[in-house]
Formats: structure tokens, C-alpha cells, sequence
């Protein structure tokens, strides 16, 4: 336990965020990361391989807690109800972390490779989520389309929520969107556009 | 007009894939590429920034396509019909290539450098799609939401495609999983689960 300091992770973090915003992401280096949270470039190197992945560290839990949720949903569960089974816990990782969110948010958005990494991370927790699915028996295309609605709902919602002041208001945003999404595809399209059959033959 | 060789491209594009095909994508130069088409490597480099953008050429087009018919679709379309207004056409740049896009899409399955510029070019495509939906008048959430259904459908029946034998069926795969997304996003959850208002209030 000695060369483990729960504390330094979460420092390096709050340090990086700081430099980040006060001088630019491209601005800043390991060192003076290392240097603000008073700790060593070795340290640093010990939690993150590099100054990107300080940002994206929360990956790993988001796609822990969701997927967990996912295998923990209702057995009867249709496949977007446990697709969406994340959205709280989800939440809850969130919760005292708005002010971190939008300043992320801001950085990441004034640069393009951290929008593809960003990018990126979303589509990897969609393929865990659409594994998590089709380990309870949901064919691979449903898994696949529930999951990425799922994640495009928690990411429209997440945008919705660092662009606003109230902080506790993500979970509601879920519930916005993912109604926004069923109405956007329960409409049905006009005679003179596509063509619908009764009745799937997904699968 | 003399520095413009319309053949150039597509003859670098064919020796290209056959030689990522016979050798691996990472064994292959750009000037062995060059070479097999008969062309130099300076004609290469008039035409692709890298061997990598060989793969990923069509994304313009596609785009371009696609984002064309979204403008052109009728005018009271409901946002999800107005963003899969880009399937006909769609079908239409991929009639005649499907052995083109079954080697392809093994070759990107084989290089994680490949799977994440993909995921980016899909991304891409989406949010040009989002953009041709809200200069109709759609909001951004709701073009956001639609605009990610839309190229979801089409990414899974595009895997769909490439992993069956009939080179026809691309057009009929995008309204099947279409259908199935439409039914996913329909079943309602089971009282246990997500508790759901009636009536919308998105926007």
C-alpha cells in the first residue's frame, strides 16, 4: 500500500483541469501538472500515461457503472429499458461535478483531437454497453441500436447539462431526451417518403 | 485540366486495397502503391494525404450525398425522415462495390488505427447530417438525436451488408434496421423500470 496514494489521482487531476483552463491544453506540460499538485512527473506517470488521458480518466468507471447497471437490470427488461438501466448510477458519478463537467467540456471542445478522443470514448462505452446487452440474450443488431441510442441520449443530455447552471438537473436531462428520441422515431414518415411494411422482420 | 487524371485516384484506390488485402494495411508503402497502380508516389500524394485516407476517401462523397438529400427532402418530413432521406442515394454509391467494401471493412477490422478513424468519419457524418437537419428548421437537440439514428441504422446495416453474400440487399438491410430501431425505441418499460410521463416536453 505504500507506493498507492488514493489522493494523488484525484490531485493531478484537479491540477491539470486548473493549468488546462488557465493556460491552454496545448500549454501545458506533465511537469507543471506534476508541479501544481505538488507532487513528481514519476507520480503523474504512475496514474496516466499522458496529459489526454487525465481528461478522459473517468472513462473506465462510467463504462464499469453503466455495464454493471446493464447486467443488473430487470430479467424482462426490453433492450433499450436496460440500455438506459445506467442512466442513474451514471448520474450519480456525476453528482458535486458540474463545475469539473463544463470546464472539461470547454477544453475539450477548443480542441479537435480531444473531440475524436472524446469521440472515441463514447463509442467504446457503446460497444460495452452493447456487449453487456447481448450477454443477456439480446441479438447483436438490437444490442447495437439500443445501445448506441442510449449513449446518444446521455450524450445529447450531457451536452444539454454542462450548458446550463443547474447542476442537478442531469438525470432529468436523460429523461428529456430519451423521450425526445421515442418521439423522434415513433413519427412516421409521410405516404410520399419511405415506404413501411406492418409488422419486423429484424433479428 | 492536364493535372487532373480522373483515372488516378481509383487506380491507386484498387492497387491500394489489393495490396493491404495481400500483404497487411501496415506492411504496405505508399510507394509500392504507387507502383502497382503504375502511377508515382508524387501523383499519390496529389490525390491522398497518407495510405491511411486511401480507406476513407468515399467519406466526402458520402457525406456530401447524404447531407444533399436531407436539404432536398420534402418539406413537413419529420426529422427521422428527413435524416434518412440519404438512404436511396446512399445505396446508390455503394451498388457495384460490395466486394470493395467487404475487403475494406476487414481490413479496418484488423487495425485499431483504422476501427477509431472509422468511428470519426461516421461521427463526422452525423454531425454534417445534424447541420443539414437544423438548417431545415429542427432543432438542435432533435437533429442530434435523429442525425445519430440515422447513421446507427446505417452503420449496422452497412456490417449487416458486408457479412452476407447478396450484393443487392444494402438498400432493404437500412429499412430493416430501421424497423428494429423503431421497435426498440417503442417497447415501453415494465413498471419496475423507468417510470414515464405521458406527453412530451422536449426541445
Amino acid at each position: 500500500m505504500t507506493r498507492w496514494k488514493p489522493d494523488a489521482a484525484g490531485r493531478l487531476m484537479t491540477a491539470a483541469l486548473a493549468l488546462f483552463d488557465e493556460r491552454g491544453y496545448n500549454e501545458t506540460t506533465v511537469a507543471e501538472i506534476a508541479e501544481r499538485a505538488g507532487l513528481t512527473k514519476r507520480t503523474f506517470f504512475r496514474y496516466f500515461t499522458d496529459k489526454r488521458e487525465v481528461l478522459f480518466s473517468g472513462s473506465a468507471e462510467l463504462e464499469h457503472v453503466w455495464t454493471a447497471a446493464v447486467a443488473a437490470a430487470v430479467a424482462d427488461a426490453d433492450p433499450l429499458t436496460a440500455a438506459t438501466a445506467g442512466f442513474d448510477p451514471v448520474a450519480g458519478i456525476f453528482t458535486g461535478r458540474h463545475g469539473y463537467a463544463r470546464i472539461r467540456a470547454q477544453i475539450i471542445a477548443s480542441n479537435p483531437e480531444l473531440r475524436e478522443r472524446e469521440l472515441i470514448k463514447l463509442q467504446t462505452l457503446a460497444g460495452a454497453i452493447k456487449t453487456a446487452l447481448t450477454e443477456r440474450g439480446i441479438s447483436p443488431n438490437a444490442a447495437t441500436l439500443a445501445a448506441q441510442a442510449a449513449v446518444t441520449v446521455f450524450h445529447v443530455a450531457f451536452a444539454r447539462w454542462v450548458q446550463q447552471d443547474d447542476p442537478a438537473a442531469f438525470r432529468q436531462l436523460m429523461d428529456v431526451s430519451l423521450r425526445e428520441l421515442r418521439s423522434i422515431t415513433a413519427a412516421r414518415p409521410s405516404p410520399a417518403g419511405e415506404t413501411e411494411r406492418p409488422g419486423h422482420r429484424g433479428g
